[in-house]
């Protein structure tokens, strides 16, 4: 088969590779309906992580299982599945406080953006839909394998309830549907932070009540107008940068809660700040695989349709110019089709 | 009369001052019952923190209400009152979220360390108890001033619930304090970190349940050991430096809570660790007005006794020997008596 490999900052090339097989009598290889680009791909591709090696890339995906080892029993060959970018057990201590993502046997699952997908741990990690899904579900369904998981997780971590008011920092995919999170979780007003049109009328449809086109200071100010000079009850991070992560804690009220997903590159929180700030700080790789049971049962029943951060789709083999899509911001984010 | 002052690095002086008034209609002046040196007294008086110019100290205190200003309705002349170290109206919206320490209109309270005080913000400060209470009883409710309720605050913080394990960085006041706090809300199991016998005893005494004497990296392994490699539920850091909070941090469960009340000194928190810790983490001045009916109910009830932690009193004018006992951490807490 082939699939995609890094070379070196914006060098991907889609070529020849071996197809995945059994490896562990816990996986499974699933047949890709879908998967896509992540905005934490750019960061290699970009040069700002390095890339020793080529590199296989892609840890978003959806699909019907095609094969499975012996000793996996819950998932069945023909189902359609949806997994997280961490393979994990489901039932170490870690696990089952919740937090799948730092399963004490988490796996990172890499090698996506190919039409076969080699996943560990297969009974832990995936979630069998009701049935095969219609096509047009499939961006939807693709969709909970990282951004819509990761947004849900970021309104989680920042205790989004009923009446509340949310701020979001980040315009990317996570940051769209960390919108779309807060609307199903009750919020009163959203106020998202961007100043890319395509982006806001996104945001606009997932829910978002206020926008802010300010960033930094300037941005922190303009939420603490919106707010009687309180600042928001819950803000969301996703975007990982130190000016991201110092403007959502400024922009929390005192008391308020600061959900980060965004992978911090250079991120340092000064002790003194955090302490005077009075917030409550909760993030990290989102335990995506918490919430898949809950997040496949809103799409099926067509409650929210994470699928429209997908702005264009492409055929899997032209992924070199999904990544250059993005990384020059044409596109919010590209699926790819095999 | 005759109130402390510090003029530089363990340059403390006993020395006569003005009696403080009533400023502001909201003020009410009290004649302490009992004082006490705090850790944090100890920063300015080692030189960690700068001295500018001569400062009066003390920011823990009760006694009787001697006199009210014209605008205080709830507080009483003759009353046995309690109040924290913010000054705070107890009616923004800060307040009314329970973070009365980051009040709209906090002031700081920096002059108790004399036998007589200015408290601002009468009706919001001060909490009186139901009648004056017996003399055996002022230690106990003097130390919910500050290090029982900051004890109490870093418990509530780090989310400690029944049958939880908790572990104490810091076995100053506050954080044998937190042992107690930690009890009283359930916890199972509580591990508190420390290598000076006489600590140690009394954090047995407040229920700690095991001893960690290691420090550092060894004290994180130790804590593992003692969790089956998962790390504690809630972790208290009572102290603020950079070594106690990475410790709290790394000894943390994966989605567990991490209380931070230690006031931070040069702490930076790497932003990509603690988005891997997968901790909760919370903490800051602690609004110890939120806490103090609670906790006046329990010592008027003998349900807790905080003022076991002051092993030294002495009278107000040796208030110079109750610094340098604690500076040589001869005692964990000095009483003083006008």
């Amino acid at each position: 088969m082939r699939g995609t490999v890094l070379y070196g900052p914006r060098d991907i090339r889609f070529e020849e590779r071996d197809a995945p097989t059994i490896v562990k009598p816990t996986d499974a290889i699933i047949r890709m309906a879908a998967t896509c680009v992540c905005g934490s791909d750019l960061w290699p591709y970009r040069g700002i992580n390095p890339v020793p090696q080529p590199t296989p890339m892609g840890h978003e995906y959806c699909g019907i299982v095609e094969e499975v080892g012996p000793a996996v029993t819950s998932i069945k060959r023909g189902q359609f599945v949806i997994g997280s970018f961490f393979a994990s057990d489901n039932t170490c201590p870690n696990c089952q406080a919740g937090y799948q993502s730092s399963c004490q046997r988490a796996e990172f699952v890499g090698t996506a953006q190919a039409p076969l997908l080699r996943v560990p741990l297969a009974d832990g990690t995936l979630v069998a839909t009701p049935d095969v899904p219609p096509p047009d579900m499939v961006p939807s369904l693709l969709a909970l394998s990282d951004v819509m998981g990761t947004g849900w997780f970021a309104a989680d971590a920042a205790n989004v309830k009923p009446a509340k008011t949310v701020a979001v920092v980040g315009d990317g995919a996570v940051g769209l549907l960390g919108v779309l999170s807060a609307q199903q979780m009750g919020a009163e007003r959203i106020i998202a932070m961007s100043r890319h049109e395509s982006r806001l009328k996104l945001a606009r449809e997932f829910g978002a009540t206020d926008i802010v086109t300010e960033r930094g200071d300037e941005g922190v100010a303009r939420i603490r107008e919106l707010t009687g000079g309180i600042g928001a009850d819950s803000v969301l991070e996703c975007v990982g940068t130190q000016e991201a992560m110092t403007q959502a804690i400024r922009s929390a009220r005192k008391g308020g809660y600061v959900g980060f997903v965004g992978l911090p590159h250079g991120v340092q929180l000064d002790g003194q700040e955090l302490f005077y700030a009075h917030v409550h700080l909760h993030g990290g790789p989102a335990p995506v695989r918490r919430f898949l049971p809950q997040l496949i049962d809103l799409v099926w029943n067509e409650k929210i349709r994470p699928g429209k951060v997908f702005d264009l789709t492409l055929p899997l083999d032209q992924v070199a110019e999904a990544y250059r899509a993005m990384d020059q911001r044409r596109a919010i984010k590209t699926l790819l089709r095999p």
